[in-house]
């Protein structure tokens, strides 16, 4: 029969031993992505793609829900537009890539391929606000950007990627910071409900914020080694663009005003969060609500009679609620068709055999705990039910516990640094809001402000790491 | 109240006068498109937007039905991937844009922002394809494409287009054809089903066919103004690609083979084609399957006692199952809003006043015909159930009279030239299919073949445009 009876060889690097290999060799031997030709673009493959359409599903249906409406803009920008806003410009002009030459002639001016798009679309608004009755402009769009960098991985900083970005404008300071806020939390229930990732949310130091920002918000993951993901922000813009751009409408009193402004974006990094939240030794472990098979039947010597008959019947049924397949390929024995899905991170396994058929029942396999446990053939569609559910609760609390185990309070330099040399993890401490403190920190440790959390805890009074009066308590942490 | 009583001036030039200036007024006027400041490159608004959504909502799902799955690959290609395809380099080279410099870096190789992405997929699938096993491949990405143009109009014709690229590979000859021809099926059936638009499908003659492919299939369909317009192309790319970039995989016998290969797309240029094909001096006409809004209800003195509430209630019910909007804007006149939704081409409206709440009633227009009636409340869900199937069919059959009575038969070159100066229009005429008579017919009429048809008739035995023996009927046009 040619079967591969030979035993499945993931050759995952355990994560104890190369956390980065481990990445490594979970995204390409899972079938997520590929390199490609190009230096630090990658090509994401159907199996990670999927999973991208599921978290593109969410968030389009929630940004639908709050108003928002899906347009699209020029992909190049031309670099008169780039530099109209002066810190923008100096933050994403070292990492453009330029176009210079339509087909067999030069340009009269180079364009950028987007690294974000405020530049083009505060052009367009300019031309389209006209009266405070236009207000509010709600609109996002789904696309790739490019920013050309040194240091690559993928999903988690490619030169490439795919992302979503929103841009509004408002009458009122009040009402674009409200928008913020929304947008974060539709992120932060996107990222716990959805990919069972905990999340820390608050705002950006100044260092950290966004080229052109008022104020950025963030939220902070946590991963298995330790090290923090910037998962999504939300940008408070206030009038910086809209005053560069000359963006007006007439208000209710007559006078000409500038509107607020907001942008928001997640991108294909969530991918890596999930990876990075989630996977084990053995693979991927994918939370139902985004894995792009949720269920998948193995049938066990499936050319005896009534196997393939009952494996088909169970897909049938469950197919009504969920993504699921049947996995029939006659070169693969069983074991190593269990070892393959495991590691592809399916949640949940049904074997079905001719002993299982004779006891009416089949065999049920959960990813995430490695259980496995027999189940009445009478209740099988329910029990799938209450797995998966259960699966996607339970992924959101481990992850809780690994990232509640990893978080450390610290009251002086020292013991930040010894948390870093040590062990990692997101470090909550005092801290005095100075520039300069912030760049010594990093100079010294590699880690960062992740954030200024909207949960506050009163740790003491003074910077551990400066000693100045203390303003606020921050996360930090080494990010990816 | 400040409502704007004046007139609604649409403005749109009648389409009689002059059909370019009718398309140019109505694409803007309706907020589907507005130019951006690079040259060539189009902003779609949110109305255009939502088109292109439903679009793509019917073609994502048809194309996972016939097993094809998406991913993403990246969006600059190397100079010397775009190389190594002799005819396909040529045809795209001059239509390119190349970027040069990455960050203040220049790069080494130029790589060009990809026009379509056949070589680089078939670079990635010569890493990937290894046996017959694993055969065939299905998979399509959605994105925007880059082709440097002298001459653009929004959707028809832009430096940047949004699109669907498919790329498989097949065992066989025969599979690669098969899948090749479902594909031109699935786009008929989108064009015929969801956008109303009749279509002539069949074979591109060498001269037009896609550059490196074997043999392309298209579908072309009759504007308003007699002009065709290609709406969506089927390439069998046979082993052109797979050769020239080493694709190879060890076959059931144990050879190694090169797998044939198809390509396959559609793009934002049938928006263009909806608006042409259905639009009428008022504006858009849309069809309900893809129209943004299927619904809008205007309430008529909304400020008396029971109007909103009625008006709410319908829209609660009718938004159970299609896209409704209700119009309370307070500075807007009845008369306004419904000239307003008429230009938008919304297919159903309805109107409900204080006189019609007494009468149990409420007025229904319909966009395609113009016509108007009093339905009872009591029926009012199924009433707008049964127009909207009944515009989605009307306009179907419209524009296929429309075509029908531009389509002509010719015997003679003198009488295309004739018609072509007329009236224009579809040009049915048997053809030697020859490079040099194909030609001559573009030099001196600006006449192309648009397809040689599957569905053939028997008009003669020689070419009326050189007297050489006929082999086909062609359909000839002139085409955006």
């Amino acid at each position: 029969m040619g079967k591969k009876d030979k035993q499945f060889v993931s050759e995952i690097t355990p994560m104890e031993v190369d956390f980065a290999q481990w990445y490594t060799d979970v995204i390409l031997k899972t079938d997520l992505v590929d390199y490609s030709p190009v230096k630090g673009f990658m090509v994401i493959k159907p199996y990670g793609y999927a999973i991208w359409e599921n978290i593109q599903r969410f968030l389009d249906g929630r940004f639908k829900d709050t108003g928002h409406k899906n347009c699209y803009f020029p992909l190049l920008i031309p670099e008169s537009l780039l530099k109209k806003e002066a810190e923008h410009v100096e933050g994403f002009a070292p990492e453009v890539a330029w176009v210079t030459h339509g087909g067999k002639e030069e340009l009269a001016e180079r364009l950028c391929v987007r690294p974000t798009s405020e530049t083009i679309i505060c052009e367009m608004y300019s031309k389209w606000l006209k009266s405070y009755r236009d207000l509010p402009f709600l609109y996002n769009q789904w696309c790739s950007v490019v920013r050309w960098e040194k240091s690559t991985r993928p999903f988690l900083r490619t030169s490439e990627f795919l992302w979503q970005e929103g841009h509004t404008l408002h009458e009122t300071y009040d009402e674009a910071q409200e928008e913020t806020i929304q947008m974060l939390n539709i992120y932060k229930e996107m990222a716990e409900d959805v990919l069972a990732i905990p999340v820390v949310i608050g705002q950006k130091s100044d260092k950290e914020k966004f080229a052109g920002a008022h104020a950025t918000y963030t939220m902070e993951a946590l991963m298995h080694d330790g090290k923090a993901l910037q998962a999504g922000t939300s940008h408070n813009l206030a009038q910086h663009f809209t005053t560069a751009f000359d963006i007006t409408y007439l208000d209710r009193d007559g006078e000409l005003k500038n509107p607020y402004h907001t942008s928001w974006g997640v991108s294909t990094r969530l991918i890596g969060g999930v990876i990075m939240a989630h996977g084990d030794n053995r693979g991927l472990v994918l939370p139902p609500k985004i894995a792009p098979v949720e269920v998948v039947i193995v049938p066990i010597a499936s050319h005896k009679g009534g196997v393939m008959e009952k494996a088909m019947e169970i897909y049938s049924e469950i197919k009504k609620n969920h993504r699921v397949e049947i996995d029939d390929r006659e070169n693969y024995s069983p074991g190593w068709k269990f070892n393959e899905w495991e590691m592809k991170g399916v949640p949940v396994r049904i074997e079905i055999g001719p002993k299982d058929i004779e006891n009416n029942q089949a065999m049920l396999f959960r990813r995430d705990t490695l259980e496995k446990e027999a189940v009445s053939l009478d209740n099988l569609s329910e029990a799938v039910e209450t797995w998966l559910k259960d699966i996607q609760n339970n992924l959101l609390l481990k992850a809780k516990r690994m990232r509640d185990e990893k978080t450390y309070y610290v009251k002086s330099f020292e013991e930040l640094k010894d948390i870093m040399a040590t062990r990692q993890g997101f470090v909550k401490a005092m801290w005095c809001e100075e520039r300069s403190c912030e760049d010594k920190i990093k100079e010294e440790t590699g880690v960062t402000v992740r954030c200024i959390p909207f949960e506050q805890e009163k740790l003491g009074d003074t910077c551990p790491f400066c000693g100045k009066p203390a303003k606020k308590m921050a996360y930090f942490a080494k990010a990816y």
